[in-house]
């Protein structure tokens, strides 16, 4: 792994000019605009600790969710969440790619981590499982990142069967659910079971275009909860967080934001798939990994960051060699932009 | 320890009434009201992530505290931060009555806890430090909450000598800073020793009255500081928290604020005292702590209740048997209710 290349995308603090970002993955319609009108009407709520307990929150999350409150779990952006999740456990599985902080939260916590490579194809196969005993976690992202790859409901039921089965713990990081075309919710799936062995996480970052607010959410049996409620921080969600959470219900903005970044992606895809040596991945989110060949990560990320243009370099990602490149689906304008200057890049 | 009174001030959500709430601690002007429009011309940075080094952040925290950038720690309250300093120690000095969170993040990770109880003047004598060893943390809270009391100059330095003497750690948690007279600023004092063996915590939820906004910081040592960016999460401070940093330089509303508190404490102070039964604890911040005599403080807590005011209960607090009850300096008008409220009660 590169360690000169950032853990996250999103690190335009580095650089001293203008960017167009393709490399962090937020909802490129950006947050419902309601929201500057919730906001401009809670300032009285900064002068109030939050609810420590975040009762009416947690009650507007499992009406979203069509869930029970006694289920939801809220944090500081999903990544608190995940923590602590990671904290109740001595070994995690992960599967390579993944987001880079469920090891380096592993390893704060001094867990053992079974690192596992997927296939070249990034499909979840049971194989991968081999070796899980009782008591372990495994986390696996759905979609994931940076792949953009989905579980068939058929793999995740066989996948939470064998979790069961030996009694381990199955975490899916889903940040990214609203932008797939699923054919089913996890958390409906295993609601009537409980959450029992398995926790889902999801936030407002990716979808609702609020990286900056922080708030994040998730679905968890009820010994895990009160696991939380020991280990948790107080008041760990700010009041403007807290008051974002309506937001949820626009049906009409998640409907939109779902069908324009779904034609978004493929029509990007199939813009990039046509330039030589370019291979894009087949993304059930707003990003897609292109496969590179015949250049360099990094001869690509310079050439695009002299086009104004910053993406996320895959090598710091385990099982992914220098060869991967990872790009938000943006506007159609912008990722016209980007297309254009990838083929003027890789075609001359 | 009284476990159905909750273990923070500001519990407002338990009541379905409005009530006078002078159970939790914040600045009785509110937050400097140019912060309304430093959020409403903000709206964009939630698109982004926060710069995940906060460096624009820790620079006008370093300013603000006129010391460098490199011992700056930024945090979701200062409450993430001190959760973090605890856990890089195996036990810790906690000095009763003190704010909850120290016993229950030293729980969460299993460090051995040295409960010391303050005799009845609640000041600090170095006796105290007695079985003080290398490796120790001891947390100090100056002011100190719920006693308003504060360290002098002189007891300080001698606690650190002795710390410094045993290779031990200092963590001087002076959330109520602002609102303290002290003829010392812990911060400047130990600025020339780079801060070896003493760590501060502030945070802009009690003087900047923003509780709900979520922003702490604190002091320490460059060998601490390499430990928090091992441990630390991402994006823990909020945009709005970050861009908030700028109210910090507000010197008009810093003077009137701690003015306005300073007065309206004496003046609640000394009218508290002539009521019979009721001994006001001498204090720097902006709360009194009552000692009542020949009545509880449930008998207390529910009178005032009837009467729409809220205030903290201090039976959880060790070290404070059930007759104390813990008042936040307000505005002149409600400190007059209170007062003509708690006459009423004790006096008829």
């Amino acid at each position: 792994m590169n360690s000169l290349i950032p853990s996250h995308g999103g690190d335009i603090y580095n650089y001293d000019k203008n960017l167009i970002d393709f490399s962090s993955n937020i909802n490129p319609l950006g947050y419902p605009k309601e929201l500057d009108e919730i906001i401009k009407s809670s300032f009285e709520d900064l002068l109030k600790y939050p609810d420590v307990e975040y009762r009416e929150l947690r009650a507007k999350i499992a009406k979203y969710l069509d869930t029970d409150i006694e289920y939801i779990e809220v944090g500081n952006g999903s990544v608190e969440i995940i923590d602590m999740v990671i904290s109740f456990f001595s070994r995690v599985f992960i599967f390579e790619p993944s987001f880079s902080e469920y090891r380096l939260r592993a390893e704060v916590h001094g867990l053992d981590i079974v690192s596992i490579d997927l296939d070249k194809s990034f499909e979840f196969t049971l194989d991968k499982l081999e070796g899980l005993r009782e008591g372990d976690l495994i986390i696996i992202t759905n979609p994931s990142n940076p792949t953009g790859k989905t579980l068939t409901k058929e793999i995740l039921k066989e996948i939470y069967l064998r979790v069961v089965d030996l009694n381990a713990y199955l975490l899916l990081d889903e940040a990214f659910f609203e932008f797939s075309d699923l054919d089913y919710d996890s958390v409906e799936l295993f609601k009537k079971l409980a959450y029992s062995n398995v926790g889902i996480v999801r936030a407002m970052t990716k979808f609702f275009g609020l990286p900056g607010i922080r708030l994040g959410y998730g679905v968890f049996e009820k010994d895990i909860i009160e696991k939380f409620s020991k280990k948790r921080l107080p008041w760990s969600v700010n009041s403007f967080a807290v008051n974002s959470s309506d937001i949820l219900f626009n049906k009409d903005y998640i409907d939109k934001s779902f069908k324009y970044v779904k034609e978004a992606r493929e029509i990007l895809f199939n813009n990039l798939k046509s330039i030589k040596g370019i291979s894009p991945v087949e993304s059930n989110a707003n990003f897609l990994l292109l496969k590179i060949d015949g250049a360099s990560e990094d001869y690509i990320f310079r050439e695009l960051l002299d086009r104004d243009i910053l993406v996320r370099r895959c090598s710091n990602y385990k099982n992914l060699d220098g060869t991967y490149i990872r790009v938000a689906v943006k506007t159609r304008e912008l990722n016209e932009i980007l297309y254009k200057a990838l083929r003027e890049i890789m075609e001359g």
